[in-house]
């Protein structure tokens, strides 16, 4: 009953999957794998027992061994993979962003809606950190109260060259809409953006951002993007409720007192702060289609909405005025 | 060598301030008190050693026995006894507003520039809390590097009836104004009002609020004024720099570890958090003043900027918009 | 190259292992049970693929379909199994304790011994909890210098009615022994006990303890037994250096401001506590089994040490006095 | 109204008195100095209004113009001054040690009971201190049920060449014996000494110590004194209850992020840690004294039991062994 997966893309974050897969998780094997460099495919799959290698994502769709994909390639051409395994009928957990376009989630919405049920999962996977998880539990509990304000800060120490203006938003942010709507369970109505005094040591980019979104019901999203400064990968969050706040706590495990000062460590880089969130990711993703009831996970809706408070998010940026964010109506599916 | 005070204005602060200069603090005494409501002046008098009851605030200010004052009455009522100790030439300390319009701010300016000399101190106390003060010091030694955003969280459990819409903003922010100019240095230049969706405990009130301020040199400053949160007085702080970030730790002095929760306790109220800043407050007044250095505390012009910036807080909460905050050119007295 | 495993005792800690073998971790399988209750084993494999029942240990450890063995019966039985599977040159994973007796625990080493490579691991799961690893890397590190004090508590909310006196020390602090010597790499010299007033809830037990230790090098450390404590499950630890300490921190996942408190929740029992270090420590061996290096975890001798001190803690309890350890001449295997 | 002070011994803790008194507190004033090297009490009282230098101690005490007399002078001349203060019926405020023997303790204690009323206070100032002070409360309240252990912590980066074996028991935890007192409402019954494995930046000392003791209830203390540990002056408190434990918290009042590190600073020395409780202390024994109601601090019974417990310390850690510890009976004086 082990579940054979096939991997699209084996660079960094594909290799890793196959890692976790191969090694760390239950109940699944890599049975095929394919990547733009055909090369670095097949260098991985030396390490595998026994491994297809295809020329392409659709020959690995179409391969019968395979019994759901993993989509780890370049962002542009996830919505092709996807597309090709809704067509075929296989699960396909599809690494963020679902697809670079919102037209382009549409259609796979629209894909899944008409094949009638879940195929697809997004890798939104701060919704498997323990941290978000027990966050979300005090909510739902009513721990603090109706929640009216949510503070995401998303902090990095660096990012490379290659980062851009916009990528603030539809890179680093992405993952705070994400994990808000999850949190407070709706839609975003409307965005800004708000540059502040820019760090000197990120050289061009307006950083940090503030990102100001206000939801379907009012409650007050506040977005803090930081990606240069330097101390360490540190993911803040608290909601402040009618009552009371509910915050992701540090999470160093032990206090050090040591030259006047007593304290813990702060993670270094996003692998070290989510290493166990993408574990279990992969793991209840594969339980969740192992046993029939397909992915319970961030659907194709979620990688659409996400799209589109990204693309309103670059228009406020450009602009600096409020942008609305208008949604489809959500198909029955994704009730 | 005491200094000999006259209180104007008996009332809750006023007795909080005879009852700390005369059973708290040393270097001076209380001599002359006057109250809008007499037999509450009177009935002050009585517990103090040898003080006189005066008719009216000038009255007091006018008697020679009298070294400096003490403003506690009423805020539309501080204007005139500010200016009367001004034209007395005696120092005089102004519970905040120092005056509840910007032409009567100007006004007090003026006059005390015609004077030649600082003679008027207004009550920001958060100036003289120590964990302030340490965040202070974390900026000016550049801990966290250049600030970039900071943090203000103002939160009350409960307002009285009587708080209206308005007073988030000249009441409760304007002491997050007042202390985010002293940590950073330097003046706002814009503010945006924006309501969170509203907390169901605080009436017809828009509570919470998210105040983005924009300062001269670009630091953007957020400041929440949740005033029916009923955990408790709770005033958080968090600059974020280009390197770092340093925040106002919580202060409960002991950790209980108890029915499956370990923490400490949340201040209560105000009082409770700012008692000891209160008392290093006039204390330090004090040993200016009797100094002969005059004071060094929160000037004319501070009075003057905080109600600039509540006067356009005020208009950008009905508005919505920006609101840009224009300063006069600032006096030589207050460079 | 899945690692065939059987499982000898299908009680609560047995059927959570072969829950996180089936379930959680990669690259075994269970393919044999048995328990002193044969019904029980029945039931627990009719869950399993294909698992076959044996009517004895013996049979189990014989069967050639088993490439190892974890040993999770009732403490007594222990000992027979270990040996029946070094007889078979099978690795072997048996809970704690690994023999109820010193010399029990000898007659293992001795055989392991003979065998001449290391066969058996000891469950003592602490070793594999992600703090304790990191405080193992201040100390190793250097990061507050020379250890000189560790303070150990093991708090629980309640102990059942057959809670012995002498369980606070062979069945709990028995963990705090043994990650002391994997913490400190060295072994203990002498023990006192030294009980505290008595907590009225906890019947006629005393309790807490401290458990005052020295290390070989004379490292002082000093255990608490608190185990009616009712607060929660709460393990604490801090080694007091030559320039500093370096604890284990709070694990609360959300600091929750509610009622006048903020805090973090502490553990409610052992499970919500270890869970993750259990999921580790069993990977980790099945790592180290499948790729024939053999156990790397606690040792056939750590199972002695253990058993060492627990015996003289135990004299050191009823005497009241300060009583030496001893053990034999450590193996070369062992080394 | 204002009490008038004579201070006998003008060294440094002696000058930070007479500093606060003038400067800081309220209601008292320095009107008589004296110090074993008079040229030293010439240049302090040069600094003071009108402050007479006295030949000796006795005739401060004597100067009719002295309403009461603080003891900072070295500690073998603190017998004769409190006695000489009792003789001539004035308070008289002594800081620690009372007396040097436990003799001396009781002819004072016998002369105060002769004079019936208490005129002597003890300078242990811990039980001044905000966060000691919300632990007693914690505890009296039964936030954590009755009390069963108490871990007192007391550490220093460093001690002076001259710092004796004898002095981490005498001069150190002499602070931490009495404020367990008073924190626990009953007396010491034995005491163990254990020293730990030396530190090596504590040359020939025996540090740190572990001493353990028993109260009359059968509450064990657990105290570690740690004086040469380099990272700061911490002083730590853990009361460990039937139901719950309550702790001192840290101080730091600014939460830095940076360098991978998120922390608050440990304070540096004993001032930093107890300037405020030194300001409390002396306050609360001026308002004591100047309402006619005597002190009611630390009394000469918490002195003379300091010294017994001191004693028997001194004991316990020159013989290895268990020291009861046995006090006269109390006199009603004391109740």
């Amino acid at each position: 009953m082990t579940l054979n997966l096939g991997v699209i893309g084996t660079g960094m974050i594909g290799q890793d999957h196959i890692r976790r897969i191969t090694q760390v998780l239950s109940g699944a094997d890599v049975v095929a794998v394919t990547d733009a460099d055909i090369e670095v495919a097949r260098r991985v799959a030396a390490d595998l027992k026994n491994a297809t290698v295809h020329q392409s994502g659709q020959d690995l769709v179409a391969d019968p061994a395979v019994d759901a994909v993993l989509v780890c390639s370049s962002g542009p051409s996830h919505e092709e993979y996807v597309l090709a395994a809704i067509a075929a009928s296989k699960p396909v957990f599809c690494e963020k962003p679902m697809a670079t376009t919102t037209e382009a989630c549409r259609t796979i919405i629209e894909s899944e809606v008409a094949h009638g049920s879940r195929l697809v999962q997004v890798g939104f996977m701060r919704r498997y950190d323990a941290a978000y998880r027990a966050l979300k539990q005090v909510i739902d509990d009513g721990g603090v109260g109706a929640p009216l304000l949510y503070y995401s800060g998303h902090r990095n120490p660096s990012v490379p060259e290659s980062y851009t203006k916009d990528m603030a938003i539809v890179d680093t942010a992405v993952h705070d809409f994400d994990v808000t709507r999850w949190l407070l369970g709706e839609e975003f109505a409307a965005v800004r953006v708000i540059a502040a005094k820019p760090n000197s040591l990120g050289g061009e980019l307006l950083d940090p951002l503030l990102i100001v979104l206000e939801t379907a019901s009012g409650v007050l999203v506040n977005v803090e993007t930081s990606v240069n400064i330097r101390y360490g990968y540190d993911i803040r969050g608290e909601v402040v409720g009618e009552t009371g706040t509910a915050a992701l706590a540090d999470r160093g495990p032990v206090i050090l007192r040591s030259a006047h000062q007593v304290g813990v460590a702060v993670p270094q880089d996003w692998r070290e702060r989510f290493i166990a969130a993408y574990d279990t990711e992969i793991q209840e993703w594969i339980n969740d289609v192992s046993s029939g009831r397909g992915a319970t996970g961030p659907s194709a809706w979620d990688g659409y909405a996400a799209q589109v408070v990204c693309d309103a998010g670059v228009a406020a940026l450009a602009s600096g005025e409020r942008v609305p964010i208008t949604l489809v109506d959500r198909p029955g599916l994704y009730a």
